[in-house]
């Protein structure tokens, strides 16, 4: 099918929408979740193929590891979809409602955003992750796919549609079944159709789509994080968080990167710190000054500055005062989270207000970074941009509002 | 000055900015004004150098009338500033903060987007409305614009920073004297330094900025705005509305630019409506069946559905039911704003459910959709697209937030 029929068509499913009560939507995902376990082999039969063209054209270990689907990955998106069913709905909340002084009643109502984009990799289980929170709140979907998922992706599409039609108009969501890199471009430019894109993947795709597309985007970001230990901050808990922060999971983008201490705790904490952080096999890279305290740590180089490590491995850095920590933030941070530990009060406010990122964090760690820890449900990603939505994306970040007046005859003086 | 280097620099001035209190902003708002009033004569003759290199260059009429300052332009642009000074500061306010069940305080601050860019026409005025809403919004400004204005540009920037040398960091506003086409679009592609772009001007600077500029955008649209006169419309008050609608000011963009008639209420409704429009000198294009109700009306194309006259011409048509008027909003609206005359209580809710416009009425004239009539004070603009601010916006629309969360030692599990 032409990319412009996909757009018309999605533009009428999105109009339908608009008049899908709740209970209607709890219904279709419900109804979408029976779908996937029902049709459980066939969908493992079709990601067969994938894998087997996937095999046959060498991709990496990492990438097969995401292709493939098992019936527990199958089971999870089902459960992926029942999640979401139990969040509240958020169109139709009208906010700011008040009234004029000439009577006119003002306020913003909360609508699906309309039609949404969806590019991303080879990853089958994000064909139903994005159908599901897309359709909660309340818009159609446009999905374009890795290539080497496609016959996953047509089979997880064709369960769907088959699991509502004749309930709802099935349109609501649509695969784009040419994976050309040239369809990739097109679907960037019909600004007249796609209301919004999100791009889910590497930093290359996000890269890509960012640069070439025309339909305004919401960029996730990656997270070169930091935690800052000021002179007064209390160690066992300073010890915890850095321990936290890097090693509950470090491969993610809410996990610390880099340790900045005030020089007048580095000899009371840094011995302490870094013991426990060996004990869960970090490695520590720390600048010259750090070596003199712990002298067996490797010398850092202004390339660990920068690295988003998702590693056991951590570069530390002892700083002069708050205002060194800060501007070490500003230089390197990619504004995603950043925590101090303090006991100073002011400290504590200066660093809320100068550091710059999406969260920012006094006395904890910086892996609470996360929708469903902020207590969102589900989360579309964490937003490193400014417009529009930044931090964890609940379903809000994927609506609109519309301004709603109204009056009983008013004209303009 | 390199771009690179603006960008440092406001970079630099933006972060001096979150130090400032209101009681500071205001002060340099009011020695602007106060700068501006003192050098009227200064910023005049330059204005005079850049009058007569248009008039050399034989610029339009229209053009040269925007160009041209006087001194109660001045007067106007000082006072614009001092407007600013009595609103509410949009910087510092904590939203939606919580207390999650581990004790984690989370909430999200209201805080300056960081460095704004404006790109605009030949209206030296702008220079001084755009540093004062960026700078009382928290942000440092880079500002370029036509080059028709480069010598009033310069004059009313170089007033501003010596107006506050001392005080505050001059860089917070800077102007780009290159320019060059090759100069806007560099300034487009400034991603690192500025967060997001404004222009401000005709259809065409806007398409160049929204389709080259990889800096996040926010675009101010055109306004082809309906009113919808349902067969339960109480017509009086009809009359009136449509009246106001199209002829208080028909040369802004939330003028109505089309009638839709209910058919039940034709015969009735438009012989009233149309003498009263015509005592306003409005000419009327409408379908056959207007035309059989008002014979010597001019009969309506296409085009005329599509087009934003900006004048004293309204096209009319006659429509079955809301579900016909609403889908021939779908068709041909901007998405700005739209209105429903009815007693109807369903379709009242039905149209401010299925219009997907930017502002939806009900009972009232579209011209409301204005930031000073929905009581924001000052306006940056109206916004037709749906990410980050849709509707008329004020100083909240350019500005951000950031997650701020207050522990006391907590930890992921």
């Amino acid at each position: 099918m032409d990319l412009n029929d996909i757009g018309i068509i999605a533009k009428k499913a999105a109009f339908d929408m608009l008049k899908i009560s709740t209970v209607q939507k709890n219904e279709v995902l419900k109804l979408s979740a029976e779908a996937l376990i029902k049709n459980i082999d066939f969908i493992l039969e079709e990601n067969k193929k994938d894998l087997d063209t996937a095999k046959a054209n060498r991709i990496s270990n990492v990438m097969a590891e995401r292709l493939t689907l098992t019936k527990q990955r199958v089971l999870d998106m089902a459960d992926g979809l029942l999640q979401l069913v139990k969040l509240d709905d958020p169109i139709g909340e009208v906010i700011d409602m008040k009234t004029l002084p000439n009577g006119l009643r003002v306020g913003r109502k909360r609508v699906p955003m309309g039609v949404i984009g969806m590019i991303y990799e080879a990853r089958p289980n994000v064909t139903s992750d994005a159908f599901g929170l897309c359709f909660k709140a309340g818009s159609a979907v446009i999905l374009r796919g890795g290539k080497e998922a496609i016959n996953s992706n047509k089979a997880i599409i064709k369960t769907f549609k088959n699991a509502f039609k004749g309930i709802i108009n099935p349109d609501v969501v649509q695969l784009i079944e040419d994976t050309s890199r040239e369809s990739s471009i097109a679907m960037m430019r019909m600004k007249d159709y796609i209301d919004v894109l999100i791009p889910r993947g590497g930093a290359g795709l996000i890269k890509a789509v960012v640069e070439n597309s025309l339909v305004p985007v919401i960029e996730t970001g990656v997270g070169n994080c930091h935690t800052f230990v000021d002179e007064t901050a209390i160690i066992p808990d300073a010890v915890k968080i850095i321990v936290n922060a890097k090693t509950q999971r470090p491969s993610v983008c809410n996990a610390c990167e880099t340790l900045l201490v005030h020089k007048n705790i580095a000899n009371n904490y840094l011995p302490l710190a870094i013991k426990a952080l060996r004990e869960k096999n970090v490695v520590i890279r720390g600048d010259e000054n750090v070596l003199r305290i712990i002298p067996d740590a490797v010398l850092a180089t202004e390339e660990d500055w920068r690295t988003e490590y998702h590693d056991y491995i951590l570069a530390v850095k002892i700083v002069t005062d708050i205002d060194e920590a800060v501007s070490h933030i500003q230089k390197y941070s990619t504004g995603h989270s950043e925590a101090i530990v303090t006991q100073n009060y002011t400290n504590a406010e200066k660093f809320i207000t100068e550091v710059d990122s999406a969260a920012v964090y006094v006395n904890a760690s910086t892996r609470f970074t996360d929708g469903n820890e902020f207590g969102f449900g589900a989360e579309i990603g964490i937003s490193t941009q400014k417009l529009h939505a930044r931090g964890p994306m609940g379903l809000k970040a994927i609506t609109t509002t519309k301004y709603i007046i109204y009056g009983n005859g008013q004209i303009r003086q």
